[in-house]
């Protein structure tokens, strides 16, 4: 997999590839589409305006979101459907940002607990257009309720003031390791279908069904059946939150949902020091790149041309400092001042370290975009 | 040690108490100079042009910076003595950049091999005040070459038409473990005073032996004995490029290097969720904390209460996703909403996802302060 990177990056830079992210994009809008699955991509993944409306334009019928400033960021773009997928606490300054939000576009958000309710209903008075879906928790045990407790969390909504259209779960455990995605993608549909039976039995309607990471994804459209025949409508998830399908990365490719090719994002680095027999260190460190570990990957991030190559072990970024990534490399020895493109082990972080992207076709620069919504964390 | 938040934070935050902040800058500063060391604080830690202020106020003879794009900024607001203490390839827009800063302060960076020396050299044609400073690696075996090679590397910059004007190193595994930084030290002056020793005999001036890490930085002054009375004039550190101390950190506390209450940084973050036996979880995760593990220390921060108590493993972020701080606390049960102070274990690259901070004394916002090179990563 050589990735053609454009000369003359002052670097570290995020590249993309632009003809794999076009790809990436139509292919999970047209597996989801063709099992009547909605499609509301997650964008904390790339918090780019220009991705969105690719997104958007590929059929995408909002976007999702984990906090309000990145709900601003798109809906002053005018996307003006969006998820916050978020137990959100509004209290203090973020309750008048929630409601002057939902002034202006149709705003869901997510809740797992009474209080949540009673804080989310206090702040969306005179905004009444805020609707909620109750968070579940599929196995990854982070945040959501039991299904047997959604309905107390509802019924705290309900008495809010809040109207309560779904149920939504994350199913993160997707991501423990290679094969998790397939049991994930069960629990997931599992739990939302008690859940939803639990809202129904309480006397709510149930609209949305909200699911879905990368890995399960297709899992998800595939356990469905034919297109559109479902056979037990309360037993399925109807849209999709996918979020690292667009750049993919090393998880991905160890977890077998994509393969080294279908990568659209690097970090191109430069070769600074010690270029020595089987290693040498790039200008990526934990600000560029991201510390974060799984247990079933070595280091930081791969070369691109060792990512799946089965001998991944000899071309990782076994250390991390702040501007220093070392990079353990028995096979490939580049000389001082080459530029590298480092596939990271999880691009979500890493996208926000930067400003911009450099976006290429082919090698060649085509566009630069900003990371619109890069660093809003509140 | 109770930390006092104020009221309204929209979370998660970066939270300075200007109290503890000014007294971690005036101790450093008083040690050193007692001690006859100059003080080139890291801007690296804090990226903040009021902080910088407050240290050069306290007498620092420069700043230290990790990239051109730091020195960028720092410059525009009136630093002219700036020290890049990194192993730049001056290749493509940064060596236009190089020469546009050393027209404008007296710029000094590192080098550690002779490729980079060529190619620094041909980018500060029409720059002749660029000042070159060769690294040694003390034992972190980051960057850096031998005190043998350092003569090797200085006659590549003098045949590049670059001053040389002394040798510098980060003894970064001073933070291996409690215990760690008096050998570190103790490595960082020996290897210096090789590398002096090597640079003498190549015929070369060694203004400058600069060395330093907050762990380090007090080693190297009580090494020197008596305020100004050097035994050995070659064999010391007369420089010093501390970075964490303006703010410390849970590593700082779990290496002894400073008590719970000299930490003047926290994030301040509201429990979103699950607050149940033992757990809760809260609206910082990898994108405001940073996922950077130590092997000494469980999780990736701990409430401020709790730090250095003996028993944090009670109360620490014992998980991280992008949103979510997965917080197991035996002892601590709060309220969701609440909003509580988490202290980072390496504060740098925490600092880096913010793009402001919150100043505060005795629990009132007084100021804000921007972030000011937040994201120059080139």
């Amino acid at each position: 997999m050589p990735w053609k990177l454009p000369r003359d990056l002052d670097t570290p830079a995020l590249v993309i590839d632009l003809d794999v992210l076009e790809a990436n994009v139509a292919a999970m809008a047209t597996d989801l589409d063709q099992h009547g699955l909605a499609l509301r991509p997650h964008a904390k993944t790339h918090k780019s305006i220009e991705v969105a409306r690719r997104q958007r334009d590929a059929g995408a019928v909002g976007l999702t979101v984990a906090t309000v400033g990145e709900a601003e960021v798109f809906a002053a773009a005018g996307f003006d459907d969006l998820f916050i997928a978020y137990p959100l606490v509004a209290l203090g300054p973020k309750a008048k940002r929630l409601r002057t939000l939902a002034e202006h576009v149709r705003l869901r958000v997510g809740v797992d607990s009474p209080e949540a309710a009673a804080m989310l209903g206090h702040a969306a008075r005179g905004a009444p257009g805020i609707e909620v879906l109750i968070e579940l928790d599929s196995g990854q045990h982070r945040s959501g309720v039991t299904p047997p407790d959604a309905a107390e969390v509802a019924a705290a909504c309900r008495k809010a003031g809040l109207r309560v259209v779904g149920v939504f779960t994350f199913p993160g455990h997707a991501y423990a390791g290679p094969g998790s995605a397939a049991c994930a993608a069960e629990d997931e549909a599992r739990v939302l279908s008690e859940g939803e039976g639990a809202l129904r039995a309480a006397g709510f309607d149930v609209e949305v069904r909200s699911g879905g990471s990368t890995p399960t994804a297709r899992h998800a459209s595939t356990s469905r059946g034919p297109a559109g025949a479902l056979a037990d409508a309360t037993a399925v998830v109807d849209e999709q939150r996918p979020g690292v399908y667009v750049f993919n990365d090393r998880v991905q490719v160890a977890l077998g949902r994509c393969r080294p090719e279908d990568v659209a994002l690097v970090v191109a680095a430069t070769v600074v020091s010690a270029v020595g027999p089987g290693r040498f260190v790039v200008d990526a460190g934990t600000k560029a790149l991201s510390p974060e570990r799984f247990d079933y990957l070595e280091g930081f991030g791969s070369l691109t041309d060792r990512l799946g190559s089965g001998d991944e072990d000899g071309a990782t970024i076994a250390r991390l400092a702040e501007h220093h990534g070392i990079v353990e490399s028995p096979a490939y020895r580049p000389v001082l001042g080459e530029v590298v493109a480092l596939v990271p082990n999880h691009v979500c972080p890493v996208v926000d370290h930067f400003d911009s992207y450099v976006v290429t076709r082919n090698g060649r620069v085509v566009d630069r975009w900003p990371v619109d919504a890069r660093g809003r964390l509140t």
